[in-house]
């Protein structure tokens, strides 16, 4: 018995269903005004850290919230929740991505017109979360110094699926003798013209220009007068 | 429209499937009295390292073999065979796993009863491969020391599958700060008893122990008078 062509034809009803959502809640995002920035990566890229320090250097001026989604534990929304921002688990069990319904449901508590910037912390995983449209505005995928140069060109699909790269944990590039030049050729030849990023969340470096980008990109996207906390 | 019972019911028809055919491959390898090792882990956690290690350690006294799973390329299956030891590459295009319909397809080649061992390299992943037997006698999960000590408790499932933990890259302990104690107390809530093995595929620590483990093992499960090549 072969039920692979079955499968696969309920897995596009699934990702219908989830775009049909996805388009609807990047339409509430935009009528909201917030700006929302999902984070993919494999486990232990260094996701939390990153997005710890990014919610804790931008709460002074604007008004932030994050979701943050895990098979188990809400070890990671403890760990945000020390930036003094809104965050909530999302705990999938056992499926390996976020889905727009999960969005849909950990909103409930959110006044997003309240919200100047929401961050979306998908699953560790380097496969599934990539065809899945979380109604997001921009999509990063992290990829640490200690994985190796050769990830994008091995997980083609989810550096296609991202808008930004980010290269994490710098500050360990010359102890495991990272290849920053192999790294961002393969990035390039996946997805031409990508932007990347170096930060550690560590030593604090990078994380300037990763700010400034954002802050940026959001007032000048959105036109917002209401976007810095008066 | 909710299409998730569909899919779950299509899943598990999948996996019913799979562990059909896992069982038959199983038989056949107790038949060829091959050893059949997998190893599971997240992308970048140095599974190729490690088994390319293992391989050139074992290929003076055994007769070995190693499968391949990844999403795109044939980088890892090029690296393996700098070990001199036959390799195929399994290529999955979008699937996160290997299954056991994968292996059959790529053993079309391979004489089992010629091999002592035969190591299958799941693709990166912490989740899908989870579910999907694969025939073997032992399944590793590799867990580097730069993800954090963590990712047992957020990733119970792929731990539970398996029988040994293998903590890989302890060259970075130090400068990653590691916290051992934690990391093996995260293992054993998940899996108590489980055996842990610390390598550096870099400076070769661990590994003679690993490799006892591995060959006393081999030796005394099959009882194989065959088992080293005269």
């Amino acid at each position: 018995m072969n039920t692979e062509p079955r499968l696969v034809e309920v897995r596009r009803n699934v990702l219908k269903e989830n775009d049909h959502l996805a388009r609807g809640l990047r339409e509430r995002f935009r009528k909201a005004r917030v700006r929302v920035i999902s984070l993919v990566s494999s486990p232990g890229s260094g996701k939390t850290a990153f997005l710890e320090k990014t919610l804790t250097m931008l709460r002074d001026s604007y008004r932030v919230a994050a979701l943050v989604g895990d098979l188990a534990t809400d070890n990671d929304a403890m760990r945000l929740a020390r930036s003094q921002v809104p965050v909530k688990q999302i705990t999938t069990g056992t499926v390996c991505h976020l889905e727009a319904a999960m969005i849909d449901r950990a909103l409930a508590g959110l006044n997003l017109a309240e919200l100047d910037f929401l961050f979306i912390e998908n699953v560790g995983n380097l496969v599934c979360p990539s065809s899945y449209d979380l109604g997001e505005d921009l999509r990063l995928v992290l990829l640490s110094v200690t994985e190796g140069e050769d990830k994008p060109l091995k997980y083609p699909t989810i550096f296609n699926s991202a808008d930004v790269a980010v290269l994490t944990k710098i500050d360990l590039a010359a102890v495991v003798e990272f290849d920053d030049a192999a790294a961002n050729r393969n990035i390039q030849a996946i997805r031409p013209g990508m932007q990347v990023f170096r930060v550690s969340a560590k030593t604090g470096e990078g994380l300037d220009k990763w700010s400034s980008f954002l802050t940026s990109r959001a007032d000048r996207t959105n036109d917002r007068e209401t976007m810095r906390i008066p």
